[in-house]
C-alpha cells in the first residue's frame, strides 16, 4: 500500500500539522502591502550585526527561537531543523543551526527552499520519524546582491526584469496533533531548463518549472486550480507569473482567478521601485508564514497550494555560459474545509 | 508507536536495500590504495569538459547513469534523486540533475552529504514514499581548491594539516526488496563548533561533531563500537581521526580496533603527497560506494557504520572571523549477519 498518488505526488495520510509560524522581515518588506501579517519587522537590516551575512543568519536564529516560544516548546523537543538559504555553503542556515541544540538537515533548493523544507518536514512527521520539526529558510537583499550580482557600493542600475531579494526569514513548526492547518499532498519537482541565460530575469527561468510541477500536481491528485482557494508560486515576480499563466493554459488549466505569486505581492512595485517584484528564499517563506498562514487561521483560505520556485544557477555557472535551471516543489495545506 | 530510538536515532523497520552503487574517481584517486574498488577511473580529471565545475557535474551525471544501468532501471523508475556537493549553490548536483528526468531534492551538508543523502533516501524508502531513490554526491579537487582556497595557478604551499579534496562521485540506488545490504539505523547530527578557525585543518574542526554523533548513536541503539565490523568516518583525515579516537575515550568508547576514516584511507599519504589525507563530499562517497559496499557484498563486513562528516564554513564566514561548525550523520548498513 503505497502513499504515492499518480506519477510524482505523495499523499500525507497523517496530516502533519503546522502548529505555528514566524515571519521576520527587513524595513523595506515591513513597509510593503503585507506588513500587517509579519511577526517581526526589523528597524535595521543589519539586525545589530557587523555583516549582512551575520544579519541574515541572526534572522533565521530569531525565527526559530520565536517559533519555539509560540509553540511553547524547547529546543530539545524539536527532533529536526530542516533549513537552507541562498548563501554560498548555505552559511546563514549553518550558523543559525550551530546555535541551537537540534539535529540539522541542510537543504539547497535556491528560492524553492521553503516548500522543499516544508515537504521534508512533512514527510518526517507523516512517517512517524519525528514529533516536532521546524522548517526554515532565509534570504537578505544585501548579502544576495553582493554574492550573486554586484557590490552595493557600485550602485549598479537594475534591469526592468530584475527582482528584489527579500530580507526575511520564515519558520514553521510541524507536529502530529491538534486543530491547525495541515499538509496533505506534496509534489517534488523536476529541474526544467528552457535555455534562459539572463540572471536578471529569474522569473522567466523558473516559470517552466512552476508550470511542470503545477500540471503534475493537478494530474496526480485529480484536483483542478479552482479546487484551491489560493495557489501561490514562490518568487516568479510579475513577468514570471504572466508566463506561468500563459504556459499552463496549454495544458488546459486556468490560473487567472485564484493565483498569486509571493514575489508579485510582497512589495508595492511602483512606490518601492522593485521592478518585477521580490525574490529570494525568504520571499515565499515570509509570505506563507505571514499572509497565507494567518489567513488560513482566520478561515479566509481553506485550501491552498504553495509552490516555491528556485533558480539553480550559480555565478560561476553563469560566467561559464550555462543557462538557468529552475525547480518548483508544491505542497497543499488545508484547514477547516470539511 | 514511534520509529524513534533513544534521543536522536531512527530505526528503519523496513530495511531499505542498497541495490547497487557506482564510484567514479579521478586519476590520482585511481592511483591510490583503494583503486581496485572503484568502478570508473577517469584518465583526465576534466572528463572532456572545459571547466572543472562542469567536469564535476559530469561525474555525478555519469554516476547516476551507471547506477541506473547496473540496477537495470530507467530514469522514470526512480522516484527521487537526493544529492548535493561542495560547489556554491550546489551547482554540480543541480546541473547533473537537470539532465535527468527524476524529481530532485537538493541537500547541503558539506562533506557529510553522502550520509545525509543516504539517510534521506532511506527514510523515503522506509516510509513507503518511494520505490526507488538514488542518493549521490561529488567533489573535485580543482573546483574546490579555487573556490575554497587559492587558484591552482598560484602554486600555493600546503600546510601540514591540509587535506586533498577527492575528485570523485558516488551514487547509491535504494529500493524496497531483495537480498542486498540494507540500512538499519540513522542518527542525524547536531552542529558542533569548538572554535577552530583554520580552514586548512578541517579534521580538527569536524572531529567533535563525529564524536557527538557516534556517542549518541551508541547510546540510542545500545550498540558498542565492537558490534560493528567497521566504523568509517567521512573525511577527518589522519589528524581528525586521532582526535576522534582520543575524544570518544572520555565517553568510554574504544575505537582503536575497527575504525577507519575514509580520508585517511583513500590516498597513500607519503607517496601521493596529500598531507593529512583526502576530503570532500566525494571522499566518503567513493569509499562507501567502492571499498565498503563491495566488501559487504563479499561478506567481509557484515555490519558497518558510515559517519560522513562536514565542515560547514564558507570562505565568506572565514573571512568574517567565524570558526568552523562541523556536522556528522551516522547510518548503519548490514548484510548477511543473521
Amino acid at each position: 500500500m503505497t502513499k504515492r498518488v499518480g506519477k510524482q505526488t505523495i499523499k500525507l495520510e497523517n496530516r502533519p500539522r503546522i502548529i505555528t509560524t514566524t515571519s521576520i522581515v527587513g524595513p523595506k518588506e515591513g513597509d510593503g502591502p503585507l506588513k500587517d501579517y509579519f511577526d517581526i519587522i526589523l528597524e535595521d537590516d543589519l539586525n545589530g550585526k557587523d555583516s549582512f551575512e551575520k544579519a541574515e543568519s541572526s534572522m533565521m536564529y530569531k525565527a526559530v527561537q520565536e517559533t519555539l516560544k509560540k509553540g511553547n516548546l524547547k529546543e530539545q523537543d524539536i527532533h529536526y531543523l530542516v533549513a537552507g538559504d541562498l548563501l554560498n555553503q548555505t552559511a546563514a542556515s549553518n550558523f543559525a543551526a550551530r546555535d541551537v541544540d537540534i539535529p540539522f538537515l541542510g537543504l539547497y533548493g535556491a528560492c524553492s527552499t521553503m516548500s522543499e523544507s516544508l515537504c521534508v518536514a512533512s514527510l518526517l512527521i507523516d512517517g512517524d520519524y519525528a514529533d516536532n520539526v521546524i522548517a526554515a529558510t532565509s534570504s537578505h537583499f544585501s548579502s544576495a546582491e553582493r554574492q550573486f550580482r554586484f557590490p552595493l557600493e557600485m550602485g549598479s542600475q537594475r534591469t526592468p526584469t530584475a527582482q528584489w531579494t527579500v530580507t526575511g526569514s520564515g519558520a514553521m513548526l510541524l507536529s502530529k496533533e491538534g486543530n491547525y492547518p495541515y499538509t496533505t499532498y506534496i509534489t517534488i519537482g523536476k529541474i526544467k531548463d528552457y535555455g534562459q541565460t539572463d540572471a536578471n530575469d529569474m522569473g522567466s527561468a523558473m516559470a517552466p518549472a512552476a508550470v511542470d510541477t503545477l500540471k503534475q500536481h493537478f494530474e496526480d491528485t485529480g484536483r483542478k486550480p479552482e479546487d484551491y482557494d489560493l495557489i501561490a508560486t514562490g518568487d516568479l515576480g510579475m513577468l514570471g507569473k504572466k508566463i506561468t499563466i500563459e504556459l499552463i493554459k496549454e495544458y488546459g488549466y486556468n490560473l487567472s482567478n485564484n493565483y498569486i505569486d509571493c514575489g508579485d505581492e510582497i512589495f508595492d512595485k511602483e512606490r518601492q521601485k522593485v521592478q518585477c517584484g521580490g525574490s529570494g528564499c525568504g520571499c515565499s517563506a515570509v509570505v506563507s508564514c505571514g499572509y497565507i498562514y494567518k489567513n488560513m487561521l482566520k478561515g479566509a483560505f481553506k485550501k491552498i497550494l504553495l509552490v516555491s520556485t528556485g533558480a539553480l544557477m550559480s555565478p560561476t555557472t553563469s560566467l561559464q555560459g550555462e543557462s538557468i535551471p529552475g525547480i518548483a516543489h508544491a505542497i497543499s495545506i488545508e484547514f477547516g474545509g470539511e
